[in-house]
């Protein structure tokens, strides 16, 4: 048997066709890699997509936080190094430490997947799992994921219908997209000012293919609370904390 | 002196979270590698972008064609095989090679550069470039770029505002962004029976972030030619040709 490995590192490079008008890495793209780490990293452990199917059960990601000094720079190099923090019957609680080239830390990322059941919806127990994974004694040191609440009245609504390149291999909005619909809110002279420090997200309906959401929104330069809303039932929700850049 | 490559490869790992509803590679991120394939490639050959910007020069994809049998599936290996078949002071094109996890090939690109002042946005003469490049003998087996005149009356015209997402590190519309653009136009059950055949594309004039274009398309279920316009100039001409998926 294979030796699992209790933390897992990929090495990256930042191409310049992956870069957004700041020549730093997009959100949208950080949040498919860490995705994608995840992901890796389960199957490695044997608690991934195969081991979940044999009893009708799927990863879904409910919980997303990051926190970043800084952003990694077009044509660089960066790592992520991830690792199991928590696990419970409820959920998979996992840190994704985020290094530049020179393989200083510039942030982290928490992520909380649940395991479904890919035609019931319902949650899945994961009681099984804590013999095959050993959490790890490493804390991460970033908040946790706040409580957000309904954000009421809000100061920008905007709709959006979702399209074919908008969908994942499940046949759902792609995670990411959401992201990506958040941050199309501000413009380039926004971001040109400012960056995201911190990004919290939480999944809570999955939207399909040509359904209409609004995307709702109030805060200030410095916090913005966000909302896509299907039908009156929420999809997602957001804060995004800005700093102004120096 | 570090020897040149005159064929540069690059491996890649297509994941879960990469892929579109049909569980395969989409047009947009093959479209991406290819130009971050060709860019490596032109680093290290030492024409890429520090090169140029010493005469205040840039690339930029004039012209693209796509034609693949099957596109890389979900959680699978594929590579890209790059090299340049011609080189002359007007323009540079490289072919590309797409093989999958079995080194198979899948199908091939090719993607016509030019170089352009960065101030003035006139063309660059390449012809001192011949000293550092020799053309490889190997043809690609591909058809050439169509020639793509106006579509005329459109069965279909929709509009787009470019937002933030959409913009890349030059400050224009990405590239990939006109590729997604113009997929956008069918829907799941539509890529569900057909996949992309063959996909060619000219980039005309630049567009920038808050500016409205017209999508226009004309076609049937095996081809399609579709143009986006902005105030009645063209930015981009497409055709794709689909094949009915069996």
């Amino acid at each position: 048997m294979e030796e699992q490995k209790a933390e897992y590192r990929v090495d990256y490079y930042l191409t310049a066709a992956e870069c957004d008008a700041q020549q730093e890495m997009s959100l949208p793209l950080l949040t498919q890699r860490l995705i994608d780490i995840a992901t890796a990293h389960a199957d490695a452990l044997g608690v991934g997509y195969d081991y979940l199917i044999k009893e009708n059960n799927a990863w879904v990601l409910s919980r997303l936080s990051i926190e970043l000094q800084r952003f990694p720079s077009i044509d660089t190099a960066y790592s992520l190094i991830t690792w199991v923090e928590e696990l419970n019957r409820h959920y998979s609680e996992r840190i994704v430490e985020i290094r530049d080239g020179s393989d200083e830390v510039i942030g982290y990322a928490r992520l909380t997947w649940v395991a479904i059941h890919i035609a019931t919806r319902r949650p899945a127990d994961l009681s099984a799992m804590l013999e095959k994974i050993t959490p790890s004694e490493r804390r991460c040191p970033i908040e946790r994921h706040p409580r957000m609440g309904k954000i009421g009245e809000a100061d920008m609504v905007t709709t959006y219908r979702f399209k074919y390149s908008d969908i994942d291999f499940n046949r759902h909005v792609n995670s990411t997209r959401y992201v990506q619909l958040i941050l199309d809110r501000w413009g380039l002279d926004f971001f040109d000012r400012h960056r995201v420090s911190r990004f919290d997200i939480s999944y809570h309906a999955e939207a399909l293919f040509g359904e209409t959401v609004e995307v709702r929104s109030v805060g200030d330069e410095n916090t913005q609370d966000v909302e896509i809303v299907r039908d009156g039932a929420v999809c997602t929700r957001a804060r995004i904390k800005f700093n102004r850049r120096s």
